[in-house]
């Protein structure tokens, strides 16, 4: 970097929040996705003022701008992939203010998610999204990246949950968007085209989430099923039936192996299929409707229900899900990790085809998600450095988003498309879909600053970059 | 209009949904909201591909293109400003399908809303936003104005409901947004850009709408205040105890005696305030809720609380509270409608102001709303020919929104911004938010051919235009 630019830079920023040595840079240079880009520089920066004066320096110097939460994105959303600047917004992280009175809370990019839910339950109140990452995410990068997790089928997704937003847009004004209220209609949603944008449009330097009471109770239930089409039949009926649970989650034979081999706890690892039920409201509903379900679970064609008796069970039951991931990363040095979601009644096809793929490619791919919103996560295991199998994985991942399109789901339920899918955008929006979302980042940013090389191919583009 | 533009149309549309007669246009000229303007041409299209032929002519020819629901809007929405090309999308109903395996509608654009509550009943789901005007306002005007009416608080606005659409752009191409999974987070969100930007931004041609299972029961209770501060003190003791009501619905004491003066319904005329609040969900649970709401009621000070025996109880309580428009239109030759929002805790602060607003210009203005979501619905009954009282009324609605803002509020909740509100935007947005706005419309819609007038101020407006 000139060291003009960096002058400028160090009369902005206090020299201890700018980071230069190689060293320091590198540990910037990834996320938990797939790929290496070393930054020239990175920045610390914690207040809205610091990023607006950065980001005005970064147009009139044509400097790529990259903010990074905790740099859990599994689709690339962090990489700088063009050099230029990192912002790293976890320093960022003075506000967590709870709003009983109007179920509001108000925070920091850099809050970690699950200080959020510590602090609304404190309250008696609820934030329902919940990523898998939530203990070490920031609800900064959350938000950028729109990702939800289980909780998406009765409460909604994160962007359900943002009414408010203060921002610094691409040319470093800033702006707030929405505000206090749940209902607002005074121009443009601009927070909901926000949230979600990866980045590209804006660095959210404060949010206005929106809090709901904390159901009063929840149950929990695991079900074993030999053949994964009655578990998708079961997901179905239960939804059919007035119950709507507060999330369903599914787990495939390979992932129960998994799991198994990680850390053992009792899961038949003969079963085709694992779903885990959970419901939550009313003490006497949610009794009632545990019990209904796992009536369900048995008419379908479930070979063992195990209803949770107490938190313990029940944390144990999630304990299962939640090693999947741990599980599943010790079988081999790299992971792809894909969100493709379907329309709900389309899971059992899109398992099916999973399996087909699977075997016509020879991958340890294995699957688990969201069945409830459809939103499954096939993840193959590999090795970057296997060329010839590298070559098989990303025929895989290109026939997992044709199939995805085709059954009309999308590329992405939650990890964004960041790198990986940008090539495959078109299939899904056709030309002029895309065209329009560029026509808004062109507007908003001219010189390309914010987080370039992510969402939109480059001309020409149209394979996933894994070799 | 000109007869060689008049012949292309001509080709595009069958005659019979092509209107010019002067007496069929005038039909066209106004909505709820105030004002007269005559379109030069009124079309009936009942397929995306005549309104995108549509809009690419009005391109070609720079016409002026008004869509057009049921015109029930209450800020001039599909008021022809400029003169130029109605669209009456009221024809164009063809689609209302139920999905029930994946909790969805798909609907045309010209399907009331209250058809959709119906379809949606009779296969066990809900359709939570429900607008006053459901039973004659269209789905399309609903979407693009992002009306919700009472359930916001528990359920969500409209926006929270709509996953998909297909769309004509403002320069006539077909796009389709979003689709049929509740997760999607492939590239920016254009459905809910779109929904809310009133007409602006595309006209939605198809809609895919998320459902709900039906809650099981519901409970309903009407509550007499002597103070209206205690009934704002309810409201917040009710949220904080945990209960989430489906409505939250507050009348003032104008309010209460327009309908008794219209239908006397046995309501108590010297109240200050009434309240209704509904419960859904589980029976149980919704028995010990509107339990603990009639006793929280009580200790804040109720004189009387009302709790609905039945359903025809029930709907009794809620025809008061629907009599409540019909009823102040009776009262003067013109309704301005009003739907200030701010943060909830802020009710009290708000309806005192607007109390002082009352005073201070000496006008007819009642209050009634959704309290549970801070929506208030001041209107003010009033006659258009009265220029000395308009202009009382002007500075009176000028400090409504003042005011709503100055609480951490905003202008309009519901009902849009359409002409009435603009001048008022930069005062919320600040003018470099209101700018990123412009931004999006210009970079879509560069011929500014799609319901021009509306949104965005005039340079130098600063005023309501009512006078």
């Amino acid at each position: 970097m000139e060291e003009k630019i960096l002058k400028e830079i160090r009369a902005m920023i206090p020299k201890e929040r700018i980071l230069l040595d190689l060293q320091e840079r590198y540990s910037y240079s990834f996320d938990a996705s797939f790929g290496e880009y070393l930054p020239d520089i990175v920045i610390q920066p914690n207040n809205a003022e610091e990023i607006s004066q950065l980001i005005k320096l970064a147009n009139r110097y044509l400097i790529p701008v990259y903010p990074r939460g905790a740099a859990t994105s599994l689709s690339g959303g962090p990489l700088p992939v063009e050099g230029g600047m990192v912002l790293d917004m976890s320093c960022f992280k003075q506000k967590l203010i709870i709003d009983p009175e109007n179920l509001l809370a108000i925070v920091s990019p850099g809050v970690i998610t699950a200080d959020i839910h510590k602090k609304a339950e404190e309250a008696g109140l609820f934030y329902p999204p919940d990523p898998s990452s939530a203990h070490v995410s920031t609800i900064g990068g959350n938000l950028l990246e729109n990702s939800s997790g289980p909780k998406g089928l009765k409460y909604g997704t994160t962007k359900e949950y943002v009414i408010g937003l203060e921002v610094v847009t691409p040319t470093g004004e800033i702006i707030r968007t929405g505000g206090k209220t749940v209902k607002n209609v005074t121009g443009y949603d601009l927070t909901r085209l926000i949230v979600g944008s990866e980045g590209t449009l804006g660095i959210v330097t404060e949010a206005i989430l929106r809090l709901i009471p904390k159901p009063q109770a929840r149950r929990t239930l695991l079900a074993a099923f030999n053949r994964l089409v009655d578990s998708g039949h079961t997901i179905t009926k239960i939804l059919s039936s007035g119950i709507l649970p507060a999330a369903m989650e599914l787990m495939d034979n390979a992932c129960i192996r998994a799991v198994e081999n990680y850390q053992p706890c009792g899961l038949p690892v003969d079963a085709e299929a694992l779903i885990i039920i959970e419901v939550d409201g009313h003490p006497i509903a949610v009794e009632e409707e545990i019990r209904k379900c796992e009536a369900l679970c048995y008419e379908q064609g479930a070979t063992s229900v195990r209803v949770a008796k107490d938190e313990a069970e029940r944390l144990e039951i999630w304990n299962a899900r939640k090693m999947v991931s741990p599980a599943i990363t010790q079988m081999g040095p790299t992971k792809i990790s894909e969100d493709a979601t379907v329309p709900r009644s389309q899971i059992p096809a899109m398992m099916e085809r999973l399996k087909q793929i699977r075997e016509k490619y020879q991958l340890n791919l294995v699957v688990f998600g969201h069945a409830g919103d459809g939103n499954l996560h096939p993840n193959i295991i590999t090795d970057k450095r296997n060329v010839e199998e590298m070559k098989r994985v990303e025929d895989a991942v290109s026939e997992i988003f044709e199939t995805a399109v085709s059954l009309g789901g999308t590329l992405s339920g939650e990890h964004g498309i960041g790198t990986l899918k940008a090539p495959y955008m078109e299939m899904e929006l056709g030309e002029i879909g895309l065209l329009m979302m560029k026509k808004i980042k062109q507007a908003w940013d001219p010189n390309n600053i914010l987080n370039p090389g992510k969402i939109f191919p480059k001309p020409g583009q149209t394979k996933v970059v894994l070799t």
